[in-house]
């Protein structure tokens, strides 16, 4: 059926995964930040990379940016520099956790002079967001507590309830604002919006532009996540994806590395739900502590990409067949028959369609941007998470 | 300060707690169902094992019963059985998921003939709790699927929605509908309600007198429910608790056995949200597989009372001027403080001025009921869950 | 590279995939046990069932029994009708948890008379085995507790060993004792073999024909299941497997259904470790509870030689060079390149090189196995779990 | 009872709490380390501050340090400077995962040149205990890896064994070898030393100078801790535990803040293992990010002594005969009964007859102990983890 897979082709070439410029400077764990070699050391170099991803990969136009972590001088200047590097500045993400007087929380403070300097700061991010003309603000907050009694969980609901109101009511017409949530860390007894059902109810309070963002590292163990994305999508609440994996924790290691069929349901619910190509936004949320970055990046887009080339792969006629007489096995194996496809000869038919080579990661490597910038970037300080 | 004890006292004494009738007939593992002496072998019986519990603690006023477990032709009869002995007919508990018809679920059954008798059984349990004065229609549903595309999420979800409405619609103004959800089991792969945001979800679509029903041991492994419980009792839909406790998934313990502090934390915000006498309906839902179900049940409803009266002792003055100025320890040791002392002398002493006996545990063991029952239900079928 | 690829098919040629009695049986939850249609209603159907399995797949040439689920009166007579069905009767799994008398435990049991009761049960398998010539004495013990204090943990691990010792010394030389652990369940509080570290440690104590049962299902969420396997096979103690699969807890779901990357794992570590075609026992272990028996085993098989063919795609000379060097992504790519294979043309070449047909299940749906049994099996009581 | 309350009080004042001096440093979270007042900078001002809480306490006699955290010019200086003020250095940690080369792992990392700089590291750590006659040699691997495929697990086995018999080679006779198992992280797929099983493992081939150390904030959810304590006794293999508390990953929270009742059930074992006061090592291992140092390590003190003077308190006469009996309520109110005690004021009347004051906390507080450091330190580099 060659007409079919020219559709699936052109739903894949249209596909947009934006990612994020953090995963373009140095993170670590708690016990240790690994140095790598040609880390980026500024937020243009972060842009210089991330254009590298999309020139090769075809699929990655835009990057997410944190401030502080991102923090410039002249957001037009920068961008500028983004666009003549044909990428655009995706969601704002503003840092409201790497301060001292947040020790207790930012939004949720018991202290209103710091819930009002959190405030501030998301604000001034929606100004930024206004130069940069992102769609997006990305709020995750490190609010909670850690010892049972040291808040009010409730009090700490109405002080969230309140700030995210004033941020919203300053929003323009043209954003989203994302409120993500997060099962634990850094805060370990509770957290002040730890599941998606905390986010939905401060979203339905706020409007119609505020939505839910699923992190896809940030369940219980067990979660099914996909459930959580059909839920959201049939309220017309899911604004994105934050995309890694893990095997325990929060562990950010790159999409699809530790549950390749985990990553395929989530993207045959997007596919069922015609929410591919549409308002919800697909970024990358990764820290790649010990291998290095931009091919990591490389291959985290590839493997969204080939989940959802199997997810479009799904035959939904006979799928829906066989739900409705009730045959199990039968429609389970209209699911595993898309999942065991090898979809990479059809990605890189696609991607030469595209003008692209055909594995992006080869492409990387025989380039020589990798070479370059490790002598580029030799000295001066890299960027990191500023822990 | 002892007129703070008596206020503590006499909340303590206003407490109410139902018991399931489940909980007075056999229960078992999908190994094993073990065979106790004494087990009750009709409604009636359940009823008077219930009668006996509340006649030893004075806190249980009310028996939860499950349809068609408790089948009987005349509940008028029935519910004028549960008054004679004290106690009232609580929860109706409709079962739609005993019959092989329900093999792909109920009320979100693809086939709409399975959906149909789904909610006809649930419209007959209206009518039985109207002859029976009940005010709470409590549902749990065993809806779900095993296998990765074996039925679509999405849809299923529409067909719940349906079949919520129509049994809302036939709802009596003095009745309030309760939505439990559950993390897994029986369905393995995904569950229809699996967690408070789906329920609350359908709660909203349905109505005011529509709430969440949080069964303890539902959650995925170090969820926070207190946090939930917080998040719901703000919405003002936390519509009761079925209490159990567990180590791993839903045990079924009796409640308070296995996490005594993960209860005082949930009574904790019970009281914090002054919901402890009021509309929440705290209800046991226990399987008491290798013990005596009768003094099961009372152990298990001291063990609810030992964390009331924690939770009241709580210095909630000070808690809170802990929390205000930042003290983590102090506001912690507040808590912590609380849940140290041993509070079986008060309740002894709150149980004497009732006119009860200190211990119900002991009033138990030295009355002749254990005895009297073993004989007299020595023959005969006893009660179980019909698996 | 055809000559490697025929090495590849030879192995899987020679793989032994073993499968369980009681899945041709009914089983179910706790909540409910299914019924369907043609399921096996004595031993000698069950062989039936498994000859049909292995007729079509090629490499599931033995049943294991459960005692006294498979009870028969004479053994050799069973053996000699699965010899003439061609196959073989594999592991004996004694059962020591259905009766009344077990609620405590079994070989752990505080009474010394339940636990003689036990061991003489087991010691009739190990007859048993004599006359169906079974290598294999699988162990699983139900037994723990359900409350803390119920029992000395201490002590049962005594009795175990005692019982254990018992059993050892009656085991003839050609047999292997399999002992399983297993996280939780039916014991909620405490398991007295809850990991691979006791039952290594018991497996030490008893002698070199001793040794570990790793079914994938019972383990802690996040359990890294091939780490086990790599270090029981240095140690060497793996006996074999209870293949399965599950999301939560032990679902007992057709062996790859939820988690082909973690089975694929798993069976990479096996090649690894020269453990495809040797000792280690490969068995199913899975309940069917809402689809039909005999293609859910079918499938299940055709599962585990997909990953398993995969396993053997690996370039072990790329992946042992990279590694070596310490090129994570390089490495990893090694691995993921192998999964992202569609093998299934491979295994259809294999299989009719066999002399069979390409496709199993669409062999045994095109066969009339399934019409014949439901209309043979109408009738009389069925084969379930017992519970 | 006096004279049984009187053995209590014996015990409990004999008990020997280390105490870590990276719990007087600063620590944090990925994402931030906040700063406190008062916070130690030398390796001498974290012996002040464990002196402090020893001589309040009276219970907290040695200090372990980490090498190169406490790394100073003259260790047996520093050892005296202990001594003076009335405390041992306790345990040595070698820290083999905080330098660029150990990005692959320590002792079990593909390089051998790595390696052996590991390997040397410890057999310096072995000089520095004689020096400060340290009985433990204390080691924890952050070895693992990211991602599938990425280091031969197996190899990686090997390795380790190789390491380590090195080491215990070195090992001086008054000295035992702990090591440490950890779930997860930082390396999060696999971890090369992940389970109990796997550390008893290396032990039995080392000697019976080696332990396993029990961190209790190192298990997968659900895990039941005592139970790995009572066969780690049995096997005469139980080195030492590493306390700290946890709701869900290893948050090193005060030990008893999230679990009371897991840790009497710890205890609880220790004791009926005749364990307490004998040569099973018994350490606090704490990040206390957002509270003060020196009163959180008080707090925990007397967390482990409550839990402690409760599992003292079971009645193990009444346990055993109703254990024997199969009563399963009776036994298990015996240790509920226990817990469920107010040991306050017995552990306050304890301190009273050491010498002490009732409650070390508050006469912390009551000191100028926190005044005075936080003025005296107010200025130069606190201690830190160094990551």
């Amino acid at each position: 059926m060659p007409s079919e897979i020219d559709t699936i082709k052109a739903q894949l070439a249209l596909q947009s995964i934006e990612t994020p410029s953090w995963a373009y400077g140095n993170t670590g764990t708690r016990f240790k930040v690994f140095h790598g070699n040609g880390v980026a050391r500024t937020p243009y170099e972060k842009i210089d990379d991330a254009a590298m991803v999309h020139r090769l990969t075809g699929v990655a136009p835009s990057i997410a940016i944190h401030i502080p972590w991102d923090q410039v001088d002249d957001y037009s200047k920068l961008a500028t520099y983004a666009e003549e590097n044909n990428i655009a500045i995706g969601a704002i993400n503003p840092n409201v956790f790497q301060e001292d007087e947040y020790r207790l929380g930012s939004v949720c403070n018991p202290s209103e002079k710091v819930r009002q300097k959190a405030v501030n700061h998301i604000l001034d991010c929606i100004d930024i967001a206004k130069e940069t003309k992102s769609g997006h603000l990305s709020l995750w907050f490190a609010d909670g507590s850690n010892y049972v009694g040291q808040d009010s969980i409730r009090s700490r609901q109405d002080r969230l309830a309140e700030s995210l109101a004033t941020v919203y009511s300053a929003l323009p017409e043209t954003m989203t604002l994302l409120l993500e949530y997060k099962f634990f860390e850094p805060a370990f007894y509770h957290t002040d919006v730890p599941d998606w059902g905390t986010s939905l109810v401060h979203c339905l309070a706020l409007g119609p532009r505020a939505k839910v963002l699923v992190d896809t590292g940030h369940h219980a163990p067990g979660t099914n996540i996909e459930m959580i994305v059909a839920v959201l999508l049939r309220a017309e609440r899911l604004g994105g994806f934050h995309f890694n994996s893990r095997y325990y924790a929060d562990d950010d290691l790159m999409v699809g590395s530790a549950d390749p069929f985990g990553l395929f349901r989530i993207m045959n619910e997007v596919v069922a739900g015609s929410a591919l190509n549409g308002d919800v936004a697909f970024m990358l949320d990764q820290c790649h502590n010990i291998e290095p970055k931009v091919p990591a990046v490389i291959r985290s887009i590839m493997n969204v990409q080939e989940a959802t080339a199997k997810a479009l792969l799904v035959d939904r006629g006979a799928l829906s067949e066989a739900q409705g007489r009730g045959d199990v096995l039968a429609a389970h194996e209209v699911l595993m028959d898309a999942f065991s496809h090898d979809v990479r000869p059809l990605l890189g038919e696609m991607r030469e369609e595209m003008g692209l080579q055909k594995d992006p990661l080869r492409a990387y490597w025989s380039s020589d941007y990798q070479k370059r910038i490790t002598a580029e970037r030799a000295t001066g300080q890299v960027a990191g998470w500023g822990a």
